[in-house]
């Protein structure tokens, strides 16, 4: 960092995954930013499934310095959550693609996840990024607590949605719209600086067996349990998209744009969630806001991929050759 | 047009209707084309009544060399078409506001509009630009008949389609695509060079009573049938979209765009048409092509508004005050 410019300060939104595992990995190899703080999210297992994963992960990476403060279990139009079959299969059982690594000894923070966003973002302002890749209900609830966050809050670069190309649930949906899409729509409505890095670009960034051995071949603990997590994940996508010869690098892709947004190339555009009718969940551009001169969000359409995988690589390899 | 340089062709592809009305005024107004041809097909009107109006609106604007092609009558799904009650009311039930002009003396040519199609693209090569802004019946027969023109045309400019908003038929497909989605299907999986000027962009550039007004003031009966036609057309869309405060300008955008690419900033892309399922007609990114190297469409998805506008006017213009 050069002196006088302050150090961007990141929060890592995660339902902890194994991209999830991946995105956290690019954040702690950044230089350029600093990772204050992981809140937790359902989805990909359950939310203390996922907390549990983060401490376990940052611990294993040698940054035992990161805290992680449990967020909201469930959509608020929901009772419960259950992981779907299809997570638990593209995730492992563990989320974290059954690789066994030792539990933390720390505790997840007594602090909510909602109550630290909001905090942090009084205390950061400009200069926070927030990175939800799961669904939105932390986000959307912190905003219906401090709806003033909106205005001050630097930036949030989500993981989620797809604009010009089908979801992954169905036709239309993307999986983390998929599981809240009215704290979705209440976030793409609510005026903040949003970006979107959605399945138009993640599903372009494609890793493979041949980046994973670079990681094994390090030697260390880091590597190896970086290795057999991704191939599980890469084994995984064999099955449910073998069109793409690889897995997609969904959340890393996402800490990307928040570390350099010149990764991609972004569509200014005001946006909206499907809440009703058959397209539910569908993340598309808001007709009735069309022609106002003011685009409160960025969809990502185009991404630089020899870039950020060269990126993707070298901060990751980096980490972890020197964690363990 | 500066010495040497070939003037583009122009082929419309047109349901006539109000707005193809004016698609017809601007490129009969633009020096940069030269328009060989109208293709009639079916939509705002039956085919038959499309033939009419266009044969009539080119005599009109005092374009009687203009040759009138009789198109297919329906999608290869269906046996028969009607008009909606929805296009009768946003287009008149003649199709050009329910405004009474004479008809034309020329009847239609003999020759079919797909045999049309394809002689055109063999005598003009790059030089064509083919403009539809109906349903893609027509091409998409020719391209059956025909398929080496994918490689032979300069290009194919349309008007349909919706990316990154909802449709105006339900909240996933446009009126044109809705019509025949497999014939649109067609057309963008052929690899023929398109640009889809959908309503991204077209429910961006709006006419209001302001600009009809200044036709009226002309004098001219080219004029004064503009201005009668347009009102029309504007009071319908403060019924069907009030919130746009005018009418799209969707067909005669598509044929600014073949006259002037600059007009618009496009997304290279693969595209489908979802013909399968509960979204059938929608238009969507090709996931099966989403990491092939050639992208062989162009979306629009930004328009400088400003800039067409006054293009629009200033031709038109200068073609109904000339007209008669």
């Amino acid at each position: 960092m050069r002196k006088g410019i302050t150090m961007k300060k990141l929060i890592l939104d995660l339902d902890t995954g194994v991209d999830d595992a991946l995105a956290i990995s690019y954040a702690l190899g950044s230089p350029e930013v600093e990772l204050i703080g992981i809140t937790g999210t359902y989805g990909n297992v359950l939310v203390e499934q996922g907390v549990r994963n983060a401490l376990a992960v940052t611990d294993l990476l040698g940054h035992p310095e990161v805290k992680v403060y449990q967020g909201l279990p469930h959509s608020s139009a929901t009772d419960r959550f259950e992981v779907l079959p299809v997570s638990a299969f593209i995730h492992g059982e563990n989320g974290i693609g059954d690789v066994s690594i030792p539990d933390s000894d720390r505790s997840v923070e007594t602090e909510s996840a909602v109550d630290f966003i909001i905090d942090a973002v009084k205390t950061y302002g400009r200069d926070l990024v927030y990175v939800p890749t799961g669904p939105m209900t932390n986000i959307a609830a912190a905003l219906g607590k401090a709806p003033e966050i909106k205005d001050e809050i630097g930036e949030i670069v989500l993981m989620g949605g797809a604009l010009t190309v089908p979801g992954n649930v169905n036709a239309w949906t993307e999986a983390n719209i998929s599981q809240d899409p009215d704290a979705a729509d209440h976030l793409f409505r609510s005026g903040a600086p949003v970006t979107m890095i959605g399945l138009d670009v993640t599903l372009q960034t494609l890793l493979t067996y041949k980046e994973t051995r670079q990681w094994r071949d390090l030697g260390t603990k880091a590597g190896t349990f970086l290795a057999d997590m991704t191939d599980y994940y890469i084994k995984a996508y064999e099955t449910t998209a073998p069109h793409l010869g690889g897995c997609g690098l969904h959340d890393p892709l996402a800490v990307g744009v928040a570390v350099d947004p010149t990764l991609v190339t972004t569509l200014d555009i005001n946006m909206k969630v499907d809440v009703d009718g058959p397209t539910r969940g569908r993340t598309i551009g808001d007709e009735n806001r069309l022609n106002d001169a003011v685009k409160t969000m960025k969809v990502a359409v185009g991404v630089d991929v020899p870039r950020f995988l060269n990126e993707f690589m070298t901060r990751i390899s980096g980490l972890a050759g020197s964690a363990e």
